[in-house]
């Protein structure tokens, strides 16, 4: 069976369950975060089969991500390290601003080595990865250009959301090294933003400019917007669905999933994007990061524009 | 003194204090729910007097709706039944969207039968129906014909709110149903889509339509659009008061409350309207199904412009 | 791979979070119980595998049921019924009291049918029955006793927890089908008071009047007294570990989940007893009915002594 | 050192945290209350020095706000009284609507007397001075002319915000008492109505009615609408920022300490307007009186855009 | 039929949820204290009818309380007054300890006068007065000596809870007045301390001594202890019902009502006692004021010796 | 005037407020914790001068740990870090365990180095290390060294609790490292197990033996046991106050704080061990680690007896 398989880091995500300064929250959740889980745990809400691999501490928190990643039917492939498992705090100052903070430098999860990466990638025909992962460790940037390699080795498709983060290093740093990847992608995800920071400032074809360097489906996903695509030469274009934002992060893995999902049932392109567009509107409508991940029947439940009852 | 009888199903009522999936969701309030309570409690804050007629379960839970019941100052006709008090759990699984589903079948409330009507109705100048409990088992369907029949046999006067729900019969099965209560009934509430289950697609004339079918002051609610009636044959238009929405169920019951509290106190027609689109209004601010029946003061001191200090 | 069949009714509950009437209890909890699914999920904590069938609504409690014992592990085999998801309600007026109620006559779970039972157990070497699934229905009842005929005809070994449950029939009722069941089983487990219930007044040897009935392996637990058991002819007593109890409602089912899941895997009599009598234990220090149920490592990292830091 | 000092009545706070009738709010948050003590939190919290002056009760709310005062960096000056320290109760019956409830009189807060301001006044180079405690009580109302005359007579600039409040006294009461402390006043703050409670009906042109009563820096502050000064004979009009509202308490009190820590710092007008302008409109994006004053840091960081992550 | 009256201040209570310093308290739930309403509630509970009056606020605590009463079935005659609704403030700041503080001076309730009382003590046939009345202002203590000797003129029984409250006045200044209102009392309750206050160091046998006074039923009620007491010339000691505390206020006013109740009915003194035992035992397993007084079929169903499932 | 300084390693802390799994724990509270700025903060509570240096992350968490030791009055040189503020992750599986997972390796507060030290140590007559820091680091190793010889070397005394954590390092490790530090102190704190790592199997005497390294100075605490010390060669032995545990976390702490404040103040051998058992047992009721440190006023009224009304 057509499968996908990713690997990163999977923080434990502690979020503010009230609005204003963090010494004045009451309480706060505890969920997961990570791109890649976010992406596993979206294409197996959407009906395909996913596995994760990664490194988590020997504490409670890596305890609990990895039942709650098998919980949601990803095959979990969890490497027990002797560091702590890394944490999120999240919280709004204002009803206007969210801040997230990484407690993470030298977490289990950033110790990920090539030799972490099984030979087989788990029998995927799809590998996923991002530009976080590079920029935790030097083993950890080696380890995903492993993988990739791996998989074009063995005619694995590799698809590659750039996801820059400036808190984890510069433009100067990363620009280099997310350029690399995406040359050996064939599935490639960019905000116009880190486009920009691997093509330059391209014009405006910033989907064309990135296909250029080798991807044949680029798709430029563009918040409230929506996105703008080149699939196997073929441009598109797609306006977001209109929806109330409650937490706008999150927007971006749904859509993944909901491009990479279509992709492993065999979909035909538009209905990719649209199954995106979809998945990422319905994941700014609910709070926390991987909760908003839709389900194949609440993607057909929802109509975007009432309330139901 | 002028009073309102109604007979039907109070339900107990989860409801999610987050939005999410129904697990990820940490806590839930507990209130009651039922459509007919729901007028007699609001014509009870607005100054009306009212007595409700119903079964619940030898359950916590029926012990709880007799005792809110009670505590609303309505005249509360409690039968206790072996079966169990039905429950409705609600949730919204994003921000834009709202869940409930009901457990009542064989519920003591469905379990209501002829016998359990007084044949004098409490002393009620007004019986309030609703097409809600004919839905519910064929005993509560004759028990419903046989109250509309006690009170037109002895002058008191009918209302009935067709509240039409799809989960409980088809609308082949209930069409009939429902228009042989509106024949039934002197004051007659409808949505636009209720109006046309019975009255087929009758031009855009509801109001007059629904009239032809014998009662002589019918409402046509419509949501953030307002209403339109025909009261003793004048038609009459009211657009909705503008307010911010913060759950929209409930509406439907606080209007009617608001009009038929309106009718006992024997106010004029568009008074009564006025009332009952100033209740609706009230009620979608306020989370919660019977905690937004506003009271008489409540609706004077309501600015529906400003954050009062 | 030997593992565990068992069919039943699966509810979800709402718990509340504090003492006091259930009106002015503010938040509730929602969770799932059932005696057969709790002792599947246990036993899957503690390393066995476990296979759950039932009915469920089409409702979201129906969905969530199915989502968190998926989560869990165990291989769900849920029938979705067009009758609703049973629930039920605890709360605590006092301190020291508890009470439950079932909202759950004529709920999908209750509407079990012995065609519902596959022929090949799903492969499973033991069989897990519980005396609450024959007072549900007429059909549920036949599905069990089909269950338990289909197991012995095919070399399965059966177990059954006698569970009675005075809320859902009489002694009277109850007696001559638990008794029945009974002696269809290889593994019975009782409370002093439901032994009576079908050995009658046996003087104090209840492991032995049991036993005689035809199971092998007879187990008697009797709360914060421990166990007393008659296993492959051996007489065995075990006290309870000294625990500070939070919530009393769980331990039986973890219990059985102790027991079984040892006997899966082929532990020797004492070391089963041993093991029922931890996890029993293990239960009645943590809230709610399946969230007590211990894990292997759990287990023995539990030192019923003391706060570890 | 430049530094403010302010004479006042600081409250308990309980806030509901859930929209409906108050028997219907689960639970209550506890936080500080009192316009002058704001301010001087906020000054604070923008980098200025400010000592903060009034009598508190002897009881568990006296205790909390001295050391919540304490905590934030304010110099305070608690003088214990026998009576009761004041409480606030706040709560939203709708959606739209939010009451305030004062149970205040007589309580500590309310009996400061002119033996309680020292001569120095604790050094500071500006006395701020609101129109809520002249109407608390007689001995209340000489102390705060006493600490208007007291600052005049050592050079001491006077700042005076108008705040009038209709639950403590009439308009008819409180416009000449207003009136006589303005003329005091070296920076005065009002809003429309407050300003022609003292000037009249003036004409548009309030800033400069009010600057004819003495003050050489007015500021007229207009909610949404932004706000009006003259500074120093300069005539100024900025409008507010396009912020979200999630409650509106507290923007005046944000806005008066943006004000004077800017003038404490020894900034131009312009920019004090700014800060002012900047800090009101960060103050309605946060739930909470106090909660929602913001740092310099807080202020430099917030975009007013959009969600930073 | 016999019902009894009862005067009094009530006053809107805020509880700290959790346990620690009242800063760190994250949520604080709303409810009613005062023990006259407590008592009347509690009589109602118990089959009974009562009506309480007192003074409330035009606030929102003073609508609650009005409503709550009325909820709970008790015939309320409040006055609205100008002044504030006064509160109480409860908290722990240990696992140990449990400080309430009174914002109630001046307030509404405190300014009862005798003019209030009803010259036919709404009907009652007893009449239930504190020693917390007396205490709180001039006019207060005028209107208790008022409604005792109404009732007394007319025939009325007079029950006096002594209720000493040294956070309201000193024991020199209590002793005189509650002595003076012992000696009109029919009914008398006390705690030992109590008692010595108004009897002096009399021996150990204070049910006599203070029988001396007047009163031909004497209670003295004595926490974990249980009670004495002189009924009719009668001696009688109970012990109280062994329970699990959860939260020692509000057994006083519960064992009042139990006692109270029980007379109404006509119950002799062992049956009397024994119910105010039992409702004593069942407040303390109750968190709240108010919460924990019993209904007739709470107490019926209260094993208080196991949990029951 | 006579202060304390200490250093060393203050984390955010987020602590479950529910037993269970830590995925069905719904919320959590947010503190801060580490043993030296507890010291700092129980210091200061009880009427001391305390400083607390050390690194912070620039991040919400850092932000907030310095705001919250500012609002105790602990006088904070906090130096930010360009790594992460570590966290802390406790819950309770059961009612009977806690688990405090470390999230900590290379956070800034790990980062600490000789360099950071004063060479005035703040001005302080007393300086307060703990074996925590040592393990963090080799340079926060060397820091706490060059802390403890600037502090011999200027003649301020050198206070040290040996507070082994077996997460951060071996038995083997640390003994060497925390005999050569206590060979440093003047005021030496042990639990017996820390005795024993660093004496040997000394007999019974630990004091004594702990004495014979140097301290003048030596306490053993031992939870309910009570402590046993040998101060300025004069043993003494103090029995724990008996009070029931609510989080036996902090105690240690709370202890040394009271002993040290008791020693800044200048009071003798046995009321610094009094009040050092009376804070440690107070501690000890109150859920959090900082939350439970008492103030003196808080201690004064204790009755550790009863609850108080
Ligand atoms: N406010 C929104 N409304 C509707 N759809 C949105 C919204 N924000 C994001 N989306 C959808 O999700 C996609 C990804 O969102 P985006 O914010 O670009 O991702 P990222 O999280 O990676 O920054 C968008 O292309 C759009 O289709
Ligand atoms: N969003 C809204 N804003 C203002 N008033 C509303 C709103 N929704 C409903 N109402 C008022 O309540 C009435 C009943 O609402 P509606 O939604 O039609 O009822 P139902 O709950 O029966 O569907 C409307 O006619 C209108 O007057
Ligand atoms: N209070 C307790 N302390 C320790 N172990 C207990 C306690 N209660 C139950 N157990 C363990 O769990 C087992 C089953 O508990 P029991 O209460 O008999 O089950 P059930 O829930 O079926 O009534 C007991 O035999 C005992 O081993
Ligand atoms: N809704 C808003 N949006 C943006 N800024 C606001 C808003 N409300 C108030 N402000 C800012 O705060 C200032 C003071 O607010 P205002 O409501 O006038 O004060 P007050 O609380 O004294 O009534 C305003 O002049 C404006 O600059
Ligand atoms: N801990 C307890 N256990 C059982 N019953 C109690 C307990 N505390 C009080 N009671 C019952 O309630 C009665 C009144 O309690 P008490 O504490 O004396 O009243 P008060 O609240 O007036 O001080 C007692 O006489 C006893 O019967
Ligand atoms: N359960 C308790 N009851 C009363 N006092 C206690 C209790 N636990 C600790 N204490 C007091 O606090 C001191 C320190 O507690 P301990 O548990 O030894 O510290 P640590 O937290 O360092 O392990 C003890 O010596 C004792 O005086």
């Amino acid at each position: 069976m057509s499968s996908l398989f990713t690997v990163g880091e999977t923080m434990g995500l502690f979020g503010a369950l009230a609005i204003g300064r963090i010494e004045h929250v009451a309480s706060f959740g505890f969920g997961i975060g990570g791109a890649e889980s976010n992406v596993a745990i979206g294409v197996t809400r959407l009906g395909g089969a996913a596995t994760w691999l990664g490194r988590l501490g020997s504490d409670a928190t890596g305890d609990m991500i990895a039942r709650r990643l098998r919980a949601e039917g990803v095959h979990t492939m969890d490497i027990r390290d002797e560091s702590f498992t890394g944490l999120m705090v999240k919280h709004r100052r204002t009803g206007e601003t969210m801040q997230v903070d990484y407690h993470r430098a030298g977490s289990a999860g950033s110790r990920l080595t090539p030799a972490d990466i099984p030979s087989d990638l788990a029998g995927a025909s799809l590998l996923h990865l991002t530009g976080i992962t590079p920029a935790l460790s030097d083993s950890a940037r080696a380890a995903v250009f492993h993988a990739a390699e791996t998989a074009r080795a063995s005619g694995v498709a590799v698809s590659f959301d750039l996801n820059y983060r400036s808190k984890l290093w510069s433009r100067f740093d990363a620009a280099p090294v997310l350029r690399d990847l995406a040359t050996r992608a064939d599935v490639l995800f960019a905000g116009p933003d880190e486009a920009e920071l691997i093509v330059g400032a391209a014009g405006t074809d910033l989907p064309a400019a990135l296909a250029a360097l080798g991807p044949v489906e680029v798709v430029v996903k563009d918040g409230a917007r929506g996105c703008t695509a080149l699939l196997d030469g073929v441009p598109a274009k797609l306006p977001a669905l209109p929806v109330t934002v409650v937490d706008p992060v999150g927007a971006g893995d749904a859509f993944v999933a909901g491009y990479l999902a279509a992709r492993l049932a065999g979909w035909a392109a538009p209905d990719r994007l649209r199954q995106a567009v979809a998945a990422g509107a319905f994941a700014v409508t609910v709070p926390g990061d991987c909760e908003g991940l839709p389900s194949t029947s609440e993607l057909d439940d929802m109509s975007f524009v009432d309330v139901r009852r």
